[in-house]
């Protein structure tokens, strides 16, 4: 009953040898995505072919508009991919032939399939990182959008979970940006670096036609050609780089959607997730499981699988090309989309999410959060030692248990048995509303200070 | 012109959010694999049901056979699956309740999505543990064939690529015999393991019904129902554990393919792979490109990327079901077709290629490689000292060395001139063929011991 | 300033090649932990050459005592490791030479290095075994320790982390008995393959010495000799095996771990960790910072990172042994000392802890969490079908939600205007207490059935 | 016997939960290393206390000098480290209050553990970045040096390692020197990213103390000062960031030590490595195992899984520090340290290797390497479309291969009656060296390509 699964594999195999060979060594059912950069590429190759002399200018244009069309029918669904011809690169060519004739035939002069799929596959990721750019914008300016909300409210800061200090959900909103801004400059560095052109290094060994290099690299957007033909041909680390910083970057959401996970709970009440990024259950009217929030913080596990994928492959291979690094793509396109996906799902439920400011203020006044700042009053203004301080702090903090109450709670009276030069100026630092005010350090949580970051993102941002 | 890529993802959300969140939380698009899974288990479910008298003899019937029409119709590919039911579960019972209307919603009594989606996955990870053993078997006899035709074939044994003393082609062969075998019974394990029906852990607690989870268990081919219903629908260790061992057996299949590749080489020429598992130069004709064997070798980051995807995904989740582990399909997907690929490949290379005698045996009679033979018999003949052995072992093969010969070509004048009492009988030990025949301990190299190893395992295999 | 890192690396390498070659090569820094298996393996080879007539017995007995004599220092300390020495096994020979003289100098007859690393360090990591089984024992008992505490304290079953149904502590510890069982379970079949002796194969073809491999291999407490020697000294699989079930372990440890974590907080308030395993604040007296919780959770990184490196190594490595093979050790001893530091850490603080009844039990009783028992009522009682009985229970809810009151706070008279025919007998499933109680399916949640597993599990591990 | 290894952590955790907590908390053992950098950024925040007058010129003076004294300790060697005081933080500031007294307690003043710990591990990767950059330029002025001498030595140029076409053996090294010029720039890049302070976020909120941050970040060599405390103290993206440059380098590293592994080997003798990198056989002469290259090539593995174990510790941790953090200086100085001796061990051996030119030339002039050179005169010259010059190149190959011939060998006669128009001006392109010269585009193989390769990095390297 159960066989299926294998009965189909049985199935596909039963065909013989020729039906395995070709099920592990074609790649169309994927490189098609590559089909946009293959024809920019061919055109940009044609062109100067026709440049340099190699090609008659009649031939140029008849391949590039012949390309056109190609491009075209595939955007509007029309292209018959075939298994047959292997790859996007045959599947183009074939059709070209067709559309075009004979001058279809001088296209791949002084190319080959290696320089054509290594330009294909670094454009795409180029296109990539540029995608990743506005949709990491995107995800900034709706954390901002939070952080402005609530750059005064008061909420826990933790370590270990653990309430250790208040903070401001302003704050908290734009620790986030930082990170998705350190991503994006990765990102912007991983595209700089990657941003040259290995069209024309042929096979591998570059090639006696008068070929321009410089020109294609310049008609596509490239900073230059690559300087050595073996290299880049065989070099894959710009993928990885892509894959690095995407994991790193998706570590960082799986951060986020941790905490989002944690507020939402009945525990915590810190955040209310809209009805779009959640589930509910058709009998329990207050569950509204935090889904997509789970799905994103997951995400890392399949980026980064990715990333171990494709540096695994890569481990020990010996120069030029081989037939390995064509398991590139798949992971790099799986790992973009999911990447694509998870950016568009947090941005929306960041968009959407509602801060329960009572519940955050409630929890961050709770467990004497404010002591450090008591100490830090005793050593700023009595001119304490650190460790006196903390001592004096101890006891008032055991006199405000014992009467069950908070610090801010208790009378200066109360204070002053415990330390006779304290002031009533200490409660200005005392509540976690004075807690948070006082502290005004560069990139301090003090709702001024975080105006100030979000005022220079927003300046940053254009 | 390169803008497809993310235009197309523009276009894709373009929908909004219920677009983002459709894409991020449906399964449908993978989850549909497991549907003879999913209707065996409601099979067995409704049977039980009916047995206990949950649910009437005449709603369980017309529940299985519904079923089975839907199962009919998923096979010969008519069902039409929808999105808008999300998953496997739902696309079943919305189209059992149109074959057979109202009893179609008793079919879910006593049930939750929980331990439904547990019981498919573990079927189909316990089938796809029975698809691994019958390809590793096939896989097994293939390298047992090559191991019978060429048992006394003579070829060098490498440490660090290089020459260390010459072992037979059949050696080498079943040595891939006990790495595979050892893997055979890794799988089998983990299926023993996994062996226990999740099936009535409902959503997470168990139930009130008075339901039969062992005669579910049972009918499901299982050992007995999981004892422990939380445990029940959060473990995914079954899944981590095909994903270990498909890594391991796929690690030995890198091994091998590096090998095929080595040893195709025109340095090497070792073996000759087939056609069918190479690819050629329409102007090289001697050139063939050992791409399946690159491919294999591949696959082991793809296979092992998804155990470190799964992994990654499964830690620090708390109990019970969280969305994340949503994740863990199409890791397990992706992995067991590429290894059953692997495996239908490599079977196919070992069982078309032809190693070259001649070529194996003038490599492993270069590099003196029999020294170390001539030491053993000094201890063993002479009774010299393990080290004084080797001292004058290092002398004859100076001697030989310094004559351009090799040892066996030496004269027992020369070889006396270096140490009298050395007797006609140290060229029994000189020579590769003398060599590998007087390596008879258990599991060694000599063709009597390899023949042993052979019939011992034809025997095992049955 | 803050040179110094650089510094020591310049400093370490300006004696030039020979330093560096030294650094990269010698193992005598790591392997030394072998020692013990080395000297039992040398022991047994010693006695199995005696009795083969290769060596005398005298020289046999001198090496054996001599080897006892090394052990003994090494045990007490005063054995002086020699980098030059290179490795454990030129430490161990060297010295024993300088206690026997001559005699030494045979045990190396019909043995290499090769398959003396094999043995030591599959003897290593099979003793590893043993200890991880002593050490999940202790666990499992902790955890069985609070399921018998708190079979019946009733808390809330989560998925996503929200209120899913009531279910008791106890079930919830005997999950992680299961998962750790199993764990157990997968290191013993581990410990069964491996469970074979290389000594013998020599470099790698054998030996054509008369040798009894069976003999040393029980005398080793081996199941029997490697049947293939080329196998016998580079497979590494076993070590691969071992990582991957400490890092299925180590992931369930991290999911507990994180559960400790959240319910630490002062959100949750689920359980108070001791003071041993957490750490405190001088001046937030009420604060325990999870510690150990929080470093068991991170160990999945460190066990699963070594399992990476493993994997990565062996990728591509053509037969038999190589250098790469070296990097074995480090991973897992690494691996090893962090989950055995883990076992020890986790299994005290599960010891020490203390769940909080009253918390967890305010918690499974908010938001309607006992919906499903009514609906399941719903069909089982009145025959309702599924469908209906979840519309008849969103409406109660909603009623109960509009009065501010949970289910069991409903009168007779509230419910029946809902749904006329439903009795008295309802309340018998509403309430957190009678939820739990009802589920006494296989595997369930009732303290009935939970009490049931308890006493299983007891007397399984005797 | 055997149960050394056991025994050992039965006696090291005999002494109960204590020593246990200790063993998994205390970081005094690996966070040493930050000696350095803890005192550098102590010296700079005493300084910054003293000129904010938060502290006196006298005090701050004392503690800047009494921590010279500690750093001078810690690099003789004298300095007593304790693991009761857990870390470097507490063992410094204990000893400079034995050595300055009663100002050492103002030290701490507006400072946490938690900033201090992430100011002296950024100093610390921040340096290591330094390392790495002199290290790389080392290795890639060795590989010019190779490439200088052999500019013009042709070797075969590989694809799936079959021949495909001639190239320079200096081409093929500046293929490496462009690698790891893109590694080092990714180091550059991850440096400056990292470059700022996030000293004065104090335990996670800021400070209401006056400091000045951006003094502090200019003392120690920031550009700047961390824009969000919380960001500070729990990022550890930049150690990622390392890592993850790292582990591509590795990667890069391990193609060239494969190659040079199989360059080794007796069949293709392309290089012989130093004796310096190698290990011999005291019986067999000729042999030469490249250790060095084998162990670098398994490097990767370390060190990338050290990625995956702090990637995978990060995975959804809330913000902001969590003990598991903890975790991270481990994994990145254990992958510094092999990266740097990885570094050491080849530009040793890529300067102390030597390539054999004859080997090199009879390797690539084997296989009718120069068909495609054969094919583009064709197109080139006699306009023939690109599929015809196949066809006729094809037929010419097969005439060569029956009279057993390469094809220069072929005389124009018989060249002519496969097509007449080619003329004597064909043998210009036939012949390695003519196909290598001939090669001239932009980064070809063309030795005069290949020197303006090298003269363009000599001139950047200066």
């Amino acid at each position: 009953m159960t066989k299926t699964a294998n009965t189909m594999w049985g199935g596909r195999f039963a065909a013989g040898p020729d039906a395995i060979m070709e099920a592990i060594n074609a790649s169309i059912g994927f490189d098609q995505r590559l089909a946009a950069q293959d024809i920019a590429g061919s055109r940009a190759h044609a062109a100067m072919l026709a440049a340099q002399g190699i090609i008659t200018d009649k031939d140029a244009e008849a391949i590039r508009e012949g390309l056109l069309t190609v491009l075209s029918e595939i955007e509007t669904g029309e292209f018959p991919f075939s298994t047959a011809l292997e790859d996007i690169h045959m599947n183009v060519e074939a059709r070209l032939k067709e559309i075009v004739g004979e001058p279809a035939g001088r296209l791949h002069t002084a190319r080959s399939r290696n320089d054509q799929v290594a330009v294909d596959f670094r454009l795409w990721v180029r296109d990539q990182c540029d995608a990743v750019d506005t949709a990491l914008k995107a995800l900034i300016e709706a954390l901002i959008g939070q952080a402005e909300q609530g750059a005064d409210w008061v909420m826990p800061g933790f370590t270990h979970l653990q309430t250790a200090q208040p903070v401001t959900w302003g704050h908290h909103m734009m620790a986030y940006v930082e990170m998705f801004a350190r991503d994006r400059s990765r990102f912007a560095d991983a595209r700089r670096r990657m941003n040259l052109s290995p069209l024309g290094a042929a096979a591998l060994a570059g090639t006696s036609f008068l070929i321009d290099r410089h020109a294609t690299a310049e008609a596509l957007g490239f900073d230059g050609p690559m300087p050595n033909s073996l290299d880049a041909v065989s070099d894959r680390d710009f993928a990885l780089e892509f894959l690095a910083a995407s994991s790193i970057c998706a570590m960082h959401m799986s951060r986020l959607a941790e905490e989002l996970v944690i507020w939402s709970s009945a525990q915590f009440r810190f955040v209310k997730m809209s009805d779009r990024w959640s589930t509910g259950s058709s009998i329990m009217p207050q569950k509204r499981n935090p889904d997509a929030a789970e799905l994103i913080r997951a995400k890392i596990g399949r980026i980064f699988g990715a990333n171990v994928a494709l540096m695994t492959v890569m481990k020990g291979l010996p120069l030029t090309y081989s037939k390995d690094m064509q398991e590139d793509k798949e992971q790099v396109f799986d790992a973009a989309d999911n990447l694509m996906l998870a950016f568009a799902a947090l941005t929306g439920m960041v968009g959407d999410m509602s801060a329960q400011p009572e519940n955050l203020k409630i929890a961050a006044a709770s467990g004497f959060s404010t002591a450090t700042d008591l100490a830090d009053w005793l050593v700023r203004e009595l001119g304490l030692p650190f460790r006196d301080a903390h001592h004096v702090t101890g006891s008032l903090v055991a006199l405000a248990e014992g009467k069950g109450v908070d610090l801010p709670d208790l009378s200066l009276d109360d204070i002053q048995s415990v330390h006779a030069e304290i002031t009533e100026a200490v409660f200005e630092v005392l509540g976690v509303e004075n807690s948070v005010a006082s502290r005004t350090s560069f990139g301090g949580t003090a709702p001024s200070e975080v105006r100030k970051q979000i005022a220079a993102w927003k300046e940053h941002l254009g």
